[in-house]
């Protein structure tokens, strides 16, 4: 990621440029550490007085930075601002017509070619890169798809997580990376019809 | 794939060594026109005559190596023995079931490692590489999905067969290439009892 990919993907959030000169720096600094540890560690077990420490930063200036953990893996993964906290929020709403929900909310970032083109970097990199693959783990379990399952009262929440995220990579690659006929030209309606009843039971049905 | 590769392959297949001492290179020739065919105008508008054309060579010497056209994409695509025809037989018993029975088809094709190889070489390589991207499309749509929709009195085949494609490939991302707990670790028979119903529905519900 170019430094002025992360500056304007960062504008949306915390102002940071102009009250501290050396601010660029700092900031590259935290972020190539959050990079390292979310690939080695995973989300969950990262944390920001970790990076803080690997960046050889304080941890009150990566909140400065990026607020929060979410929000500075969002940056990571150069996701649409507020992405983990929109689909968690999807999830708080309940379990009845969750797959709905979901569905949608993936397919509209998924439709968006510029929020697309960082997903399907990740999609690339990680059946071939160890770091990527990590991420792409860290990313479907612990940080997302877990998280979603975890506001829902149901056993083997991670494997759910796992199943929904198989469908919704799986549909990533063959619609938009490999783009297969006639699902790459089908519209959205018609791949949520059919998409959500599978994450709906993922998620909510008995095993 | 090396010619050792190769020659181990086609050995389940028809005898060719010996008889003709300058056979490999014409094989070598064969696959070659082969993989391009398939790659660059897909499984169904491939013709043996056009790669026979294509290797500058007689038509009846394709068949004599290969057998038929089902039998070179496999040896192309490295797929076990009886692969695409096997998955059509599956079909050819009738919807009841099919979910289950294809689910356990692919699962034990992954689940073997010799045999998972060059698959997850495809899943690699399509999501940066066009040709390898033209042979998965080919794969998923006309060789093998499209056929097993083809026997059912279904509306949208071809949309059912790529829905039915992006969980297979969506599980053997997940589970075997980028390997996230715990669906990685999962025993096959609860991947069965999460994914047949789903693969059911794509093959046989009402849209």
């Amino acid at each position: 990621m170019s430094p002025a990919a992360d500056h304007a993907q960062s504008a949306a959030g915390r102002p940071a440029a102009g009250r501290r000169p050396a601010g660029s720096d700092t900031r590259g600094l935290i972020l190539a550490a959050a990079r390292s540890a979310f690939a080695s560690t995973g989300y969950d077990a990262t944390s920001l007085r970790g990076i803080a420490r690997a960046a050889g930063v304080d941890s009150a200036l990566v909140v400065h930075y990026f607020g929060s953990k979410d929000r500075l893996f969002a940056v990571v993964m150069r996701l649409p601002d507020g992405f983990v906290e929109n689909a968690v929020a999807l999830a708080a709403q309940g379990g009845d017509g969750l797959g709905e929900r979901l569905t949608r909310f993936f397919l509209a970032i998924w439709e968006d070619p510029v929020a697309r083109e960082p997903m399907l970097a990740l999609i690339r990199s990680a059946v071939s890169n160890e770091q990527a693959a990590a991420t792409l783990r860290g990313f479907v379990t612990d940080a997302l798809l877990v998280r979603v399952a975890a506001t829902l009262e149901v056993s083997d929440q991670h494997l759910r997580a796992t199943l929904a995220g198989s469908q919704l990579i799986g549909m990533a690659m063959l619609r938009y990376a490999v783009r297969v006929e006639p699902l790459a030209s089908a519209d959205v309606e018609t791949v949520v019809a059919w998409l959500a009843p599978t994450l709906q039971r993922y998620f909510t049905a008995d095993p």
